[in-house]
């Protein structure tokens, strides 16, 4: 006995620097399978290339529809990182792609910001700080989107991965020379992790994942932050950046909702304590929670709220694309 | 009628980003020619490439005897950047090559900072501040050298021409998102250079001059610091940056002259003043002297000093070392 396929199936997407994850499910199941590839898609001079994101989505698709059972697709969301920079090629054709390809009928293209937010808030008022190599903040009042930083790690991304890392390694180099506002213990740290720091400059120039690099030294900060105050002082800093970048997207009026997401928050109490209290005095009024889930987690519930109508979160240009096809 | 020859002739030259410059003199007499060439001398897996120098410098060394009339040239002093951490295959080579070439008998490799401190201050006890798009800080009191900071855009560099050019671009930024400690006025001066900042990340990112682009704003932040404060506050903590440097590597005994060397000042009083300020603070009892020369003069100084016999000041492993060639 076959069973009749859904009427209100969906494709959530996943796509960034780690590779593609993908969901299938239906508004009232819910997921139903799930896969991932972990090449990431490739960015030419077009930008994202729409070709290989299709090369790519296609196989993990048939494969996922093969494992959920029969589901008519109706509604696809993807999250995409470098979206708003990046995204002109996959607006133009992505829509109409998955249209070819599954038969979907309504599209929506995200950034990856906007499903982090997704994913820690759900479609309610505030702003979210997404923090892993790089920085952004993200708010909404339900009417359109803000945000701030996330301008990477020669421009901003105050307060990431990077930007800690960097800062510590810094403050290495200030006690190596003999500079005021060094940390003999952030050398030694480096000097573990790097070898001596002569060598530093030649490990770090040629590199082409420098703000990878520089990120990884993040850990090491925080756990040199209990006892030594230059440390301590780096990831206060990087609280207080944060703070400024939420305060910049919050709603100022209601009661708006705010948390953290992405694996920055991962080195926990050193960071989440600065920016507990940073945020309690940037922004009184909003009210910090714990983030619900990642930002797979923002596009399936996107992806099933689309499945099943329009969504509740505002459109815009850059950010978020809704595209409803005709016929069928 | 032809000339004798004289006895001290010498060999004098820059190697930067910017090209060779060369210069052909005598102790009695003082340099007598001079020529450039804009191609750099290339860097490979091996460091500085000694027979691509070698095949830069020979035909301009050519013109120049040619141009200056008879010179027994007896030393040569190289003065080279990227020297202390990319110059094992010049130190290697070098003082060979040029004694084969040109009967050379005594030969100084300096790093650029040490031509840079004996173009600015003389054989004297001292520091110098060395800023161009980066920014390293220089001493000695006569027995040994001390360095600072030095270590690039991302590990230092502070309050160099990329640290200041980076701190206006971010502060532009900051007024774009609507973050504290943002400056419309440079948010303006910055739309001018790079057009609208959406586009900023595209255009600095590819870049294999990073450094330099972030450079080319520093003039922008210093036109903008009279009224308005956050310009002002980033070229303040520039001058407490190099203050700091200036101070970890000036002797502190005696009576120490420093002064600063470089492009970077070329900005002029917005700089100048509070770097002066910090500089009294910080190091009371050094004098404050305009630099005398450039780095090829640094080269030239020492180039006299070495033809007529050993040098004033002191050697050390990657900064200066002087070899003696037996035979002739």
């Amino acid at each position: 006995m076959t069973r009749a396929p859904e009427g209100s199936g969906f494709l959530a997407v996943d796509s960034g620097g780690s590779g593609l994850r993908v969901v299938v499910g239906t508004a009232e199941r819910g997921p139903l399978a799930r896969r991932a590839s972990d090449e990431p898609v490739r960015t030419g001079d077009r930008g994202i290339d729409p070709e290989h994101f299709m090369a790519r989505l296609v196989p993990l698709v048939r494969a996922l529809t093969a494992e959920a059972g029969p589901v008519r697709l109706t509604a696809a969301v993807v999250g995409a990182a470098g979206l708003a920079s990046l995204g002109d090629g996959l607006r133009a054709e992505l829509p109409g792609a998955l249209a070819r390809e599954f038969g979907v009928r309504r599209v929506a293209l995200a950034a990856d910001a906007v499903t982090a937010y997704v994913g820690a808030l759900g479609p309610r008022p505030g702003a979210v700080i997404a923090g892993g190599t790089g920085l952004i903040a993200i708010g909404t009042d339900l009417a359109g989107w803000r945000r701030a930083d996330g301008w990477g790690h020669l421009l901003g991304d105050c307060g990431g991965g990077a930007w800690i890392g960097r800062a510590g390694l810094e403050a290495a180099l200030r006690a190596h020379d003999g500079r005021e506002d060094g940390s003999a213990r952030l050398l030694a740290c480096a000097e573990e992790v790097f070898g001596p720091v002569a060598g530093l400059p030649g490990a770090l120039y040629p590199r082409p994942d420098r703000p990878a690099v520089l990120a990884s030294f993040a850990p090491q900060v925080a756990a040199c932050a209990d006892g030594d105050p230059v440390a301590a002082g780096i990831l206060r800093a990087a609280a207080r950046h944060m703070a400024d970048s939420a305060a910049a997207v919050c709603p100022s009026g209601g009661e708006p909702r705010v948390a953290v997401t992405g694996g920055l928050f991962r080195m926990g109490a050193p960071l989440l304590v600065p920016l507990d209290e940073e945020l309690a005095q940037r922004l009184p009024h909003a009210r910090r929670l714990p983030a619900e889930g990642d930002p797979l987690h923002g596009s399936v519930r996107m992806a099933a709220e689309l499945s099943a109508g329009p969504l509740t979160l505002p459109g815009d240009g850059t950010m978020l694309s809704v595209t409803t096809l005709s016929g069928d």
